[in-house]
């Protein structure tokens, strides 16, 4: 079957066509910056790629533009668009409603709609992507796979904060959690890997947004991330965790409203806020070697912090099999896996340096380690296609 | 020497005389309701109590008729108010500017009403302390011991949060941390039980507020609460830890100000917010054991937040010799001792029931545990007397 994965954001779409069950990858591409006076589209299949300028007024044309390629006589994938078997949609916030990846019908998109003002960036581009989508294919099936799905499974004493209760039933607020089908995809990998089913992992997905979470026998029972992706890791612009109290006491000082102080908080801070240099990791492990000090300081406040999280998801396992690395930071960076994990051999934690300078070593803790250091590359579209897949086929 | 210890609230006055360096008790007393129509004064000396219900306008009242009590012909302890050779004031913030405990003098005053804007509450009740004592004792040294002075030694990467970096020049937003006293106080303490100076322990203090430190070396390194007290544990009425983004959305939600919001999150929330019960841990036990679900929850997030802080610091220290508990539920509650500390063999931390259930035990972990578990009665008067002794004698 041939699986369509769409990531529809405010002004993008992002796709790709699978084989499944084989995983392999048809076709993808992007479009950014629809509605604006220019917009980028890239295709690419069987190695070659198409980049093209051309304005795109919304989603439905976006998604005409995409179809028109993946059926296109010279460089397409497809003879015809009733080729593709199904379509999975990435969907931000399914709030409480949703534990995995459901059909879409109607009762799902209301659900969607619902829970928009947990997600108002998000959840509204996502309907419109099913929306366009559904012009073009009809009566194909669509999936919706949920960021928050994986995390559905915390018990109430991880995923409730200490406010008033009734806040909790009255506006929704409690601990949702974000990138579920990165840490579910990784965690099957890596139980793969150990050659442990139900084993209990700690995931770090580090990228430029970054959370972790704490898996055990397959279920996950605490994540970084909160009512909103806001919480836990310091992350390339938002400031993850801090004294709640400096919201009220900034905005008071700064006499700044709140769509103003959430846009410092989730725009201007983390790495950017820190370094006042960049919010790429890259960037301020170059600077750091120049000896620039407010790039090292942010590079070691961010190592502290997921340091600290996975100390406090230890002891939430009970019992760590292994702790994992993914998301662009995480796969790609041993300096960054490196002062995370050294230091720490009480607690049965050693970092094997060879190993971990190693590109493609999927274990890189000593072998006399109690505890496992892995790396696992994530792939949220083929996370999505198999759900997607194993939902339709 | 004696030494009076004051610690001034916005309506209250606690004092306590000590005879040092013996550490003894020579009379204690409070004053509370300062202002009201009926105020109340408690004293006590040589196992006598009296209580006694008068209107006391202002503070200088208050310390004016301490003074008399002291000084009383029947009950009091002194024959004159220049027996007491120096004082220790509680102050809960000092800022960046005290590492430690210091004699107060015109600067020192300056700074505690600089860094008013930080604790607008108790900084100008502490200041009206030492300005109501100047009056009836002139020349008497006085000694400030600030709750923040022992957390002064966190490094940069535990005590910034990841905003922009001006706002920590232009708005002192930073870690200040809190119950420092206290945390010095019993970690002075465990040392000696230990017999091990210096050694690395994660000390939790629970009272109806509650924080923890991680010490290496005798130094603090990080603690649970912030740039106020709110941050950190679930406490009595405060909701510690919660995504910033929640009091962005709370606000909009609710259409309530800065000043609504905070008192909400520190005096609605909590074990009393979750359990819609009551603050007070004995009242939630009581409770649980008839069966009571919401008040077994609020213990149980409050316990699991603590294991979450247990378990980040120990990554913090790299290697830690013991946990120890004080304050009110820390010292008095086994059953929350357990549940903070059971199921972690693991990492070497293993309870022994039979000596968490014995009042008088220090060492409560079985005797082949790796970390040891520890329960030491805090004392922040005798701590502030010590110090002030120190400086003074």
């Amino acid at each position: 079957m041939k699986v369509l994965v769409i990531n529809s954001g405010s002004s993008s779409i992002k796709y790709q066509v699978f084989q499944m069950p084989e995983s392999s990858v048809l076709a993808k591409g992007l479009i950014e910056r629809i509605g604006e006076e220019k917009s980028n589209v890239k295709y690419s299949a069987s190695d070659e790629t198409i980049e093209i300028e051309t304005k795109i007024a919304n989603h439905e044309d976006g998604m005409s533009l995409i179809f028109k390629l993946l059926t296109d006589s010279k460089n397409g994938i497809l003879k015809d668009v009733n080729e593709i078997g199904s379509v999975g949609h990435r969907i931000v916030h399914g709030g409480e409603a949703f534990t995995g990846s459901v059909i879409i019908d109607d009762n799902v998109v209301a659900k969607i709609e619902e829970y928009s003002d947990l997600s108002p960036l998000h959840n509204p581009a996502n309907l419109t992507g099913i929306n366009a989508c559904k012009k073009s294919l009809q009566d194909t099936p669509m999936v919706g796979c949920f960021d928050t799905g994986f995390h559905q499974t915390m018990p109430e004493h991880a995923y409730l904060y200490a406010l008033p209760y009734e806040y909790y039933k009255k506006y929704k607020v409690r601990r949702y959690g974000f990138h579920g089908t990165s840490h579910k995809y990784v965690y099957n990998e890596a139980c793969k890997i150990l050659g442990k089913p139900n084993a209990n992992i700690i995931t770090c997905h580090l990228g430029n947004g970054g959370s972790i979470a704490a898996i055990k026998d397959g279920k996950c029972i605490d994540t970084s991330m909160g009512l909103t992706p806001l919480e836990g890791l310091i992350m390339g612009t938002r400031s993850g965790d801090m004294d709640p109290a400096i919201v009220t006491y900034l905005m008071d000082k700064m006499n700044v409203t709140t769509k103003e102080l959430n846009d410092i908080m989730n725009k201007k801070s983390g790495l950017l806020g820190i370094s006042a240099i960049s919010n790429d990791m890259r960037t301020l492990i170059e600077e750091k070697d120049k000896g620039n000090k407010k790039a090292e300081l942010a590079i070691k406040m961010f190592c502290y912090r997921v340091r600290k999280y996975i100390g406090s998801y230890m002891i939430a396992l009970e019992k760590t099999d292994a702790i994992l690395f993914t998301g662009g930071i995480g796969e790609n960076n041993p300096f960054v896996r490196k002062w995370i994990t050294e230091n720490l051999e009480f607690y049965g934690i050693e970092v094997d340096d060879k190993k971990n300078n190693t590109r493609g070593e999927s274990i890189f803790s000593k072998d006399s380690a109690k505890i496992k250091l892995m790396v696992v590359s994530t792939d949220e579209e083929l996370s999505i296609a198999i759900d997607t897949y194993n939902i339709c086929k």
